[in-house]
């Protein structure tokens, strides 16, 4: 089941904080990655110039779940972070434009990255959530 | 096969930087939550008070991998960060006390943790790591 996202989510997204993205290898176990996050209308999604192993198991396994730190503790004193799981669609191309859009959140806003551009390189992965968890506003 | 810990690898670990790990539900998606963790000689440990989800997920299957973010950056300036990804045993008992070592390094020298205590509850999760991965001076 698809998942809107919160304005509290989506403002964790676009923090500039690093995703940590799991995806599946061909074996089963977790395979976990860093990477740079953004919106999409209600997708989430990050830009690989390379046919990488995340992208290669996400061609073949869709499920995919991300965690990003996030300001803020709970009554605890336990970080705030969030999860979300879903799905993800691998979109052929489009990845250095969106690299440097991100590169603008994540790097600053002078930097040019990735350092070969072009509109058809790489490959873009979008995320529906279908499940937001985590601690902090957004986790019931 | 089991890997040892390098020093650059322990530093990590001992941070106080949390760690996200990664279990794997039953029907084989994963399952991401973050946790304090601390080193029991070569091991990863991190300490549970009930017996939640990534708990149940890892006596059922042993699979899992954490990911830590580190200080430094590489020389395309992306952020060092460390993947372990290996095997977990759920051994019963001594959370409480683990749980209050870690707290001393997530929390603060003078806090108390977990509210209740005694060494016979909750489990510690205690990871043999199998491979090093990630972006920094341990990834190859």
């Amino acid at each position: 089941m698809t998942v809107a996202l919160s304005e509290e989510v989506r403002r964790v997204v676009t923090s500039g904080r690093l995703a940590h993205l799991v995806t599946l290898d061909p074996d089963g176990s977790p395979q976990v990655s860093l990477v740079w996050v953004g919106l999409d209308g209600d997708h989430i999604v990050s830009g690989h110039m390379g046919e990488w192993r995340k992208v290669q198991n996400l061609r073949r396994d869709p499920r995919v779940a991300l965690s990003i730190e996030a300001d803020g503790r709970d009554e605890r004193g336990l970080d705030h972070y969030l999860v979300v799981r879903g799905r993800a669609e691998v979109v052929e191309g489009g990845a250095a434009p969106l690299l440097q859009r991100l590169a603008h959140v994540y790097l600053g806003p002078d930097l040019v990255f990735p350092p070969v551009s072009g509109p058809t390189l790489g490959c873009v992965v979008r995320i529906t959530a279908e499940r937001v968890g985590g601690v902090g506003p957004w986790a019931h």
